[in-house]
């Protein structure tokens, strides 16, 4: 079941993805099972105890704490993954699936899998008419990745394969691709045919120079609209009376590269570009 | 028909909404009518040389200019929308769209309306299951906005009501609810009795006053977890061998806060809170 | 003797201002004394083999680690100042000196002292023909600052005063102030009469809402050419084959407002302003 | 005579450099001469009306609009260079003097001149007992610079060299020298030789590429603490009841680089490294 399933009950169910929230705004997010315990710093609290609670109730751990139950929502399965790896945040996430025009009943192609943040946002876009392929050649992570979106109920939207890009895709008319591997060059031969004309390719790139080799590739395989950029977010003390940007923020994560699959400069006129 | 429509045929049809792309990139989007003629400064094409070409093709002016033919993407539609007033860009708007986890299926209130550029998002997202309830005051915005999703083929997908959200909703059981309007403290009591419980109020302001004066009103009114924060996007020359940022770039749209309806700290235990 | 004193041997010496370097780059500041030992985790160096080396020397100390024998720069004695309080940063500090016009023989007014970092840019700037008032109502504060400015060689350069600025100041005739204080605007009508006609008055707050009072208070004391803004520094790393931004970054210090002093608007035609 | 001669009278004088600031901030600077006019959309004022007045003095033009008699300040001279090439803004000049330690009486390198903006900071900085070595190739650049020194009265603290510094210099034990050209990489070898030991390199290089190269031959060349950064100023609507950042804003200038003279890793020990 997907999260926020709009034929839900408005209670809490067994089986169902909840999460809790501490006053200091701590979230844990776990699947509710009858006779089981959720345990923490703020105390102990019984699943029994939380099954056929109402959505938004406050409950009390044996701690006295208080905490909120609630569906979890997109940001905080995102939230929730662990990030072994150098992983977009929201804010990139958002502007990928924006750039990408991944929406419901889409079929995108992603490599790699990783720990299957982007590819818990494509699954939830695309809903249940859509399709991600995804691909990613390390075992841990394919399996790690599976595992989450299973646990987040949209295992069903996503085809799983544990193997590198390079040994073929039978995928045909994708929509949109995205290449979050550290040498996407060395793919995109294999992934343009893929693509339906006017298709999106997407990279996510930490370094200048491996964003340098990639435009080089692009060039040179045709690809037109070639746009880099990064995304920076700023948040702040949310506070009326002395709002101020945070003192820390994240510097950097990575720049991320959007081109389309059609070629102006091709011999072929009239013709589909492939 | 939706863009993209995935049953669409591997041609440009009559009806169809397509786009022109030019050598150097400007985008034209318009409906293929049988007989009507494009123009631009690159020259003319009649649409009847259009219709029934594949998807991709390079077509050429009178003038001898190319063009590339292809189906508008999302990132075309927000693009192509006229801003008129203070509007997010696709960089706010992705953002927005993860944080209030709208996806296919999702209900969702927005208000107000302004040109459409956020509601063509939500509604490309919410799919033909979900819903986009949209409120906006101002007559020609609202007509503007409606014209502009009829023409994206998404109309069905957002319920318009021209008048002030403070003259009442009818609105229950709202996923999330958006408002971009100057003095958004002013609603948010008739907003929450409409959020489910959990559900995610986001706004979006231009200046620092109104971040500070929404803060207090959220904060008496119980809502929690709120989070203020920008978001800064900037481009690069896509150059290989001369990769460097654009000398100019967008300093500021607005601000973006979200915040949860749940009351961690109301009176009564274990209910919903309201 | 100040830092980098022209005069100074091509040698280090009893009494000099030094800094070591590790290979890790981390710095250390000291004065060199005769008989005294430096000790850290990289062990253990006697002064007395230090006098007498030449500045750029290569030393061991007795763990076999390597250290750099440097005189220390402007730069380097900005970052060993113990940031107690919310200090600037060589950033802002750096377009604090051009915004203030600060340079040999300047006469500058700045409260409170803090730590004594920008008084120390201050005083570097103003040379040996000019000087820094600077004003600062915590006593332990003050004696840090001035022991600073000492160990530094330049507190000749300074006049410290230990009281609060609104008791009464005796500068005139101050080309520049500079005020790093929470309530700056409680303090303009005590410093615009120490102005020169055009001087300039600069101002440091963390918060947007401590911004906005400023301003009201500068309009209404008719300081004109107000400027507001805040300087971000991104650093990146330093890998000619991995050059990315850096991962963290710091995300705000605090606002930076210029202004002059100058009525345009006064009642008194060709007269100058006080 | 240097802006803001500290011994300058308390009127404009014949001969001195004025600027008059309008009410909507733009800014005139320029030389009294007797019998001279000032002309501009304004209106026109005569040299001699404005010889004898106390700086501060408010004017009115022919035109019955109102100017302020102000002392130009270092900010208003690098704000009146006209930027014919990619020129670095105050937000970078002024990290560039902490960097540099420069201040009173330092002898510092500058390549390439350009139009003379770093010149006219390090020359303000060094003051009358300092030095700027400054080379630039291009005659035409030379010539500007230079007329922009003289007419800022600080054409006694440089040396102009009208030559590319590969012909050779003859510099020697400068404390810090800054190299402003495509190719920096190129002249290194020929300025370390010039610094003294522990002596600072800055660099300002557009692109990315360009920074890598720059980073391999500093590595090369034993240079040690290498920063690389770019420094971003975001200025804000000085209204107290609006207060937001700018809508636009310069996106990039280019990246500065920061290193400095000594070789921890060389083979000589406790030699002076050159």
């Amino acid at each position: 079941m997907p999260p926020l399933d709009k034929t839900s009950k408005p209670t809490a169910q067994a089986g169902d993805l909840i999460q809790l929230i501490t006053e200091k705004q701590r979230h844990f997010i776990f699947t509710l099972k009858p006779g089981a315990t959720f345990q923490s710093h703020n105390g102990i609290i019984s699943h029994d105890d939380l099954i056929g609670l109402p959505w938004g109730s406050r409950v009390k751990s044996h701690m006295g704490k208080f905490f909120a139950l609630l569906q979890p929502q997109l940001d905080d399965l995102l939230r929730d993954i662990p990030r072994r790896t150098q992983i977009m945040y929201p804010k990139e996430i958002g502007y990928v699936l924006i750039s990408l025009g991944v929406g419901p009943g889409s079929v995108v192609l992603e490599a790699g899998t990783g720990s299957g943040a982007l590819t818990t946002a494509l699954a939830y876009m695309v809903g249940d008419d859509g399709l991600v392929l995804t691909y990613e050649r390390n075992p841990d992570h394919a399996k790690t990745a599976q595992e989450n979106l299973t646990r987040y109920g949209m295992a069903h939207r996503v085809k799983f394969h544990q193997q590198d890009l390079a040994d073929g895709i039978e995928a045909q008319n994708v929509q949109a691709a995205f290449l979050d591997l550290p040498d996407p060059e060395n793919y995109i031969k294999i992934v343009r045919p893929a693509l339906i004309p006017g298709g999106i390719l997407g990279c996510f790139l930490p370094t200048t120079n491996q964003v340098s080799t990639l435009i080089t590739a692009l060039k040179q395989n045709n690809f037109e609209n070639i746009e880099v950029s990064e995304i920076l977010h700023r948040y702040y003390n949310p506070s009326a009376t002395r709002l101020r940007p945070s003192d820390k923020m994240v510097g950097h994560t990575g720049f991320l590269i959007f081109t389309r699959k059609y070629a102006l400069y091709s011999e072929s006129d009239l013709q589909p570009n492939t």
